[in-house]
């Protein structure tokens, strides 16, 4: 209990930069059963890696299938993490602890301080790295919030690639200067759906003013790839290389907490496609000392893939362009509303989590926009980082447990996901203190009467 | 030369919490003349300290004439800045360097660590805490651009003081989300001239639509101070106790140089009131390794306090409530343009800094803003981090050392202060990448057409 002690009065786990992983942790080999491959939705028929090398850096597909445990980080990668402010610090939650009265300790992993404010660095530079190696000349993809679309953006200025983004048309407007970050970087950046995709321009046409969607944005930035020769796409989440690349996050995790001396009892990220969630939480999974971890994921009511929906093969887009993957879905054209929380505004979910979800390691768990930023406010005001409306969701989980414990009286050991910092969300906070946010409900009967894009 | 090859690899220097300096070091002693003392505007005499303690917290007082070298940081600010991330990295600017081709290495302190974004809190806690211990219930203040109001918003929010902020009126407008972030953290805040004190209802009613300055808001922050009983105000620049606690900076810097095996030959900081600069210049100038160093402090053309102004007795705010100071001063009634560096909208310059300048020590620059904020663009791109407004002076300043050093071929050490980050300040580099920034001349024309506010 001495450690404890010691613990309470130093809020901070610092790791030299040596220490930066040098392995990301594979779960494919940790899973019960083999996943469900991504299939040809004409044929039926496993895709081949092939045809995704016709959208993806070759040794993305590599890792999308690898069996290893551990997959070796390039050294350039490794330095430009560490450039990039890894590895990040690990902070004990005092003045959030001390504010709930609890008797929990309360672990956050600060990828806030990342230069783009999130954990997606770690698999852009990766992403990038790897298509520069191969020749590639210029990368596109979609964003929600923009918190992926800005590390793709500095991710391609690091390595020497174009960058080209197709931003969430609601989120483009909510956040406007995620844009100008991503144009300092260099990108060139539209709001989606856009003129420059003929499906963009088709669903633009059938539904003037649609806000846009990460399925319709993610069905755009594929027609710009493979319409050209010169241009690959990177992803920011679903696949299982990105959160191969996340792995980093809990690996660092591990180390810092066995400094500190805790082992964590529960452990919780928000979910959109899932990568930070499982960036904190597939080391410990696929690490038999945590056996007895609890693993939570929460996502928003508006957007209840997990918790909502089907569990089948579906695409990954809007218009149909990917192939299916095995995945708990609302359906490829769910228009979820217009929460702040861009980045968990997706149809579906990795199929890696929804398989972890289906042999009972992950429990999800949704919330609702108005209390997700009350809980944020409340860990505004005892640390001093304002949280992303996504993170917020995390945050509200971990507050939930800490008072879970302060009412059985037990030192629980919570460890959460501090993904990013909300410096370019304050529209959501300022809503919310201005009153202006409608709950769920009203949300979901002002969209309903939008009709949503018919893509067949 | 091992060592450097040995930190060209390695980007970031970090240092245990515990590193975190015991001390400030204080300046006081190490100037050429004693410090002209404040003096009351109507008697010209010196004002006595129980005037100041009229207004400021008495330990603040006490620090402002003391002649120690050295005045120990208590041990709950002491963990209050472990907490919000202090020690701060010093990072090597590997990125920029390669995009310069230069021989000289470039250094920048991450002040833009902390969660309010820039060096502000280091005093905003040692202010919060002396106010709490001595019984004050309420502080108030003024900030330009918001870093300031966003420090003391958490520093209350920390010591349990409640916050009150007067924010200059261009600046609240040109970065809302600020408001929004001292929102977050619990404190009031009101655009300023405002309509809560008579000395901001007559401005407001002489020059409609007046678009405030930092003089104008400390008036009004004095005003609502002296007005009430349970207030005392509190300051970010200018007076000597507040770069006193500002000296975190540069002493954490010292040790991470000797760690780099470094020595510096020019430091640079940006300068409105002088608190960053002097903050990490300092400890160095009452160093006697550090005697052939050079110190740059950079100010805006646009506000030419060092470079332009005269050296005399005059007020801190515009109000004439405060007493006279002896600065480099444009005269308390100067209305800057509407630069996006609101921070150095300022019409004086600390007296310390004047004294130093006037010494010889320190050589003050002035930039317009439009190459600043390119400065800013091209650093952002090779090292990731959208630099605020105020900081890319100084960024400005070390491109520039770095540029020189190029063509005399000089393997030359670059320290500089990065004081903040940019995230509430993006409006600036919309306004640069769209064309629509003018150039000072033109500022000035469409300026001076305005009648400044006449107090006397």
């Amino acid at each position: 209990m001495e450690s404890t002690e010691l613990t309470r009065n130093y809020s901070r786990i610092l790791l030299d930069l040596e220490e930066v992983p040098k392995h990301y942790v594979n779960i494919l080999p940790h899973l019960a059963e083999p996943l469900a491959p991504p299939i040809n939705p004409e044929t039926g028929d496993p895709v081949s890696p092939e045809m995704l090398m016709a959208i993806f850096a070759v040794e993305c597909v590599k890792q999308e299938m690898s069996p290893e445990k551990l997959v070796p980080i390039p050294e350039e990668v490794r330095e430009a993490y560490m450039k990039y402010g890894r590895p990040t610090p690990l902070q004990r939650a005092v003045g959030l602890e001390a504010a709930l009265n609890t008797p929990a300790r309360i672990y956050y992993k600060r990828e806030d301080s990342s230069p783009t404010g999130s954990h997606k660095l770690n698999t852009a530079l990766s992403q990038a790295y790897y298509a520069k190696k191969e020749g590639v000349i210029r990368y596109a993809t979609e964003t929600g919030a923009g918190q992926w679309g800005s590390a793709v953006a500095l991710a391609c200025a690091h390595f020497g690639l174009e960058a080209m983004v197709y931003m969430v048309r609601v989120s483009y407007e909510q956040k406007a200067y995620r844009g100008v970050l991503m144009r300092a970087y260099g990108a060139e950046i539209v709001p989606s759906p856009s003129d420059r995709t003929e499906f963009g321009k088709k669903v633009n046409t059938e539904y003037p003013g649609h806000p846009g969607t990460l399925g319709i944005a993610i069905s755009e930035a594929l027609e710009d790839t493979l319409s050209r020769g010169d241009t690959k796409y990177t992803i920011g989440s679903v696949l299982n290389h990105v959160l191969l690349h996340q792995s980093v996050i809990g690996q660092e995790a591990i180390v810092q907490l066995e400094k500190a001396d805790e082992t964590p009892d529960t452990i919780i990220g928000c979910v959109g496609g899932g990568s930070n969630f499982a960036g904190i939480s597939y080391p410990f999974m696929a690490d038999p000392r945590f056996e007895t971890t609890e693993f939570v994921g929460v996502e928003p009511t508006a957007c209840p893939s997990m918790t909502e929906g089907e569990f089948r093969y579906d695409f990954g887009d809007t218009a149909g362009i990917t192939p299916k993957v095995k995945m708990h879905t609302l359906g490829k054209d769910f228009t979820p509303p217009e929460i702040h929380a861009g980045g968990l505004r997706y149809h579906g979910v990795a199929p890696t989590v929804s398989a972890l979800i289906n042999e009972g390691r992950i429990r999800p768990v949704a919330y609702e926009q108005i209390p997700v930023l009350e809980s944020a406010m409340v860990f505004a005001r005892a640390e001093g980082v304002i949280p992303a409306p996504e993170t917020a969701h995390a945050v509200k989980a971990a507050i939930g447990a800490a008072l879970e414990a302060k009412k059985t009286g037990t030192e629980k050991v919570i460890l959460f996901n501090f993904s990013g910092h909300g410096h370019f969300d304050m529209g959501a906070y300022a809503a919310l203190m201005e009153g202006a946010l409608v709950p769920e409900g009203e949300m979901a009967m002002a969209k309903n009467g939008q009709p949503l894009p018919q893509t067949t």
